[in-house]
């Protein structure tokens, strides 16, 4: 069998329906094991796991194989982001960690693999592709949200490390304490706590929650104002064709007609002229 | 009295209001009977209400047979999904265990007779099935969301097993706890735990709390974009249907008339070539 | 002066700006005098806030006759709701309990004077009717909502009573205890608790919190949905208005254009006709 | 050099794109000057940021001088609500404090250089401006919610303050209190607490939590709808101007044609009435 053929048939079994399910319920079976490890499970139970991990390890390595393979160049199979991110969780699961001190590292590197769920099933990687078309949309925002958190950080750092170091003692454990506040999880004992020493300490955080309750909000709508405008956009695009199409056909046809009035009347003008000369 | 008379005497006591409202008022009552048994009663009260009870169970289960006998093919009364949970509840407050030691759960199978309001009240019974319908559209976020929770509790019930067991001790445990963070209850309290162990556990919690945030607003928007879509197209639609048809008319209209301008210039050109020859 | 001079008197002096202006500011003055009351003040600003007060009540009893009498029959005061909600404060503050047992309700009655900041701003009165609208759109969705309630209610009762008679006692604060976890308010707590009974009783919390969660966001969806739908559809009308319109005016063009075609080719039609005759 | 040349050149370098990224950069490293030495730093560490700390306030010094005198009229460069911003932060950070007894307050203001980053990225400024446009839509909610929680606040003050005075003890702390209750935190142990002295008092907060609810979702709802049907009329009405200009175009040339027509049929009009003459 020649190398073309021996393709083929690998893209053949890469397409193939059945194939997709088994890759799917191995998929899932490889990252129950991970979870079903955190259970006390008895020694049989635990070398079977082992074999079947085992197993998945090399069944995934050899899909991916067949996948590359199957590309007529190897440099295509890396244009895709979802090969790259295939790829780069079997390499990962590849690493003989396993009966080393790594063993930890080792089981989450593993665990990964169920992300290979969301390149597998079409509708995850839509849903997917969605969100991160989504990121960049968000991101001055993120810039503007984190201004107010730095902004607030440091004042509550500078007002309020000596009352409890625990929650304003440097920047980072301030903005970690802000961001409690911003979850309202139990945000009037940090409150409290420093009205005790600062009886106006209220401003600061009822200002902080309005300023990025307020910006969040308005965020929000400003996305779902942005996608309907888009979708809106769209849909209106093609109905405009559709009746647009329909307009013209009417019109050129109406033209046709008014056309044909003009040949007429021409011939008319034309005999007249004749009979007169 | 035929059969054929008697069923359709009993459709017509089944499609009577003042039939459905006294059927809405005893659901009502007997619902609030089970609610108001869990006050101290006397013991006469306690009587009535037994009694009352009993009645409710006898009406519903005549209620169910009259709709069924109603029918003209009992197979016709099945079609229904909302005759099925009809159906489902009656036969299942029949279960004779009152006095026995089962008291408990058949007086929450009696419960679920409140859930009759819901067939029985038409606004109900619309809005329960736009949510039902609704159900697909999160199924796909949903498992994304699971993806996400699945991971996070393994990579936890790893990390942070060994501090607390009561929060992380297995997969299970773990993800309530994920369930818990999202809610923002307390997450505090389990974050500051982990973090003296490992103080960069903060990531954890904070990438968690991101993504399963990002991941649940995205979902939210995705649908009333697309609810909003649906109903716009339809709206839509009808409207062009509407503008179609006045467009339509007046283009009738115009055709008819430039054909009587082609015929009367035709004619004049018929009685010229008449007039030459 | 006779009697209608002295109503079109009134009448002016209701409808004068500066007076409303006036009647805002006391409301203002008055509800911050109750409020003020709650800090410790000397004695004499005590005597000086009861007078004001005493002025307050005066001057809403004038201001409500004035109203009365400016109106042509007494009947149609009454027909308007804002002037029903404006008469009720009135009244309920004429009640005299100053000095009484009765003097924090009393307090509490002409708290309620703060209100007629509502009629008097038209933008707040707009809003306010705006919201009561809002409300029956609510009122199916909210009847589900207690269903839901109920049931989880019934069953938490008759589940977690021994466990928690605190949480779980009877009916209505198991209703309470619900209404806490659909808030997140320390849910975990509440679970916690049962789960060290009944171990698999985080279903119960998990499927109310989901149940309840779900209808609630459909609901907002729905609004969301229905409020921008009828919005659009008003303005869509508008649009369609105008558009058609213009249509129709340059139809009406078109046609006569083209009557005067068929006139003149009918003028061409009867002289030929003469010719030949 | 003429004064026209020096400010003519100020201006080139004021617009020049590699010197705002330097002042960028500046700003984000002063900012993050601020924020580290809530971290303990070395001897060494701490004097080298006090110059470069000096050095940025110098910097901003004269690139706002420069920015001054770039303008034609000192007048023109406060007209813009961003240079006054500008102004602001820069002559607060000159105010000579840094080893006085008011370092405290000298460091927070010279804080607020972070804010200038708001200023120098276009796409926050016009994020900031989109928020200060969107905060009189919630004026009149932001008042009718302030009615809500004053009226709750002073009967809260009147029932309350003998039980718990920390939470209920003045007008200022119920509102607080209030406030707590609304974001759902902990709000349960305030009523349970009340609940214990006046079991009804679950009243109290319930209606607390459903107004306040109610008041904002349909704020949020309302700002949707507003913010939607904004960009729609706008969306709408270029379209219009679209669709119209080809409609236009294509009733300009109908009417052109029909009129050629007129002018042919009045040509043969013509000639017969010449021939009969």
């Amino acid at each position: 069998m020649t190398w073309t053929a021996f393709q083929s048939k690998f893209q053949h079994i890469r397409d193939n329906k059945v194939f997709e399910l088994f890759v799917i319920s191995v998929i899932i079976l490889s990252s129950l094991l991970i979870g079903v490890r955190t259970y006390n499970l008895p020694e049989t139970a635990i070398t079977f796991l082992w074999v079947m991990d085992y197993g998945v390890t090399v069944f995934f390595l050899i899909e991916i194989l067949i996948r590359m393979a199957a590309e007529d160049r190897l440099k295509d199979f890396f244009k895709k982001g979802w090969n790259i991110f295939d790829f780069t969780i079997v390499v990962v699961s590849l690493i003989p960690l396993d009966d080393s001190e790594y063993a930890l590292i080792a089981r989450m590197l593993r665990l990964f693999r169920v992300m290979r769920l969301i390149s597998f099933i079409p509708e995850l990687r839509v849903l997917v592709s969605a969100l991160i078309t989504a990121l960049p949309r968000m991101g001055y925002v993120a810039l503007l949200m984190f201004i107010i958190f730095y902004l607030y950080a440091v004042i509550g750092n500078l007002m309020f490390a000596d009352i409890n170091p625990k929650l304003w003692g440097d920047l980072g454990i301030s903005l970690l304490t802000l961001f409690r506040v911003a979850t309202f999880e139990d945000w009037t004992d940090v409150m409290y706590e420093t009205m005790a020493v600062y009886s106006l300490s209220w401003i600061y955080y009822l200002t902080f929650i309005f300023f990025s309750a307020f910006v969040f909000l308005n965020m929000m709508i400003g996305i779902v104002v942005e996608v309907l405008d888009e979708e809106h956009k769209k849909m209106l695009a093609e109905e405009e064709e559709v009746v647009h199409q329909q307009e013209q056909a009417y019109q050129d046809k109406l033209e046709g007609e008014i056309a044909a009035l003009h040949e007429k009347l021409d011939r008319l003008l034309a005999e007249r002229s004749e009979v007169r000369s």
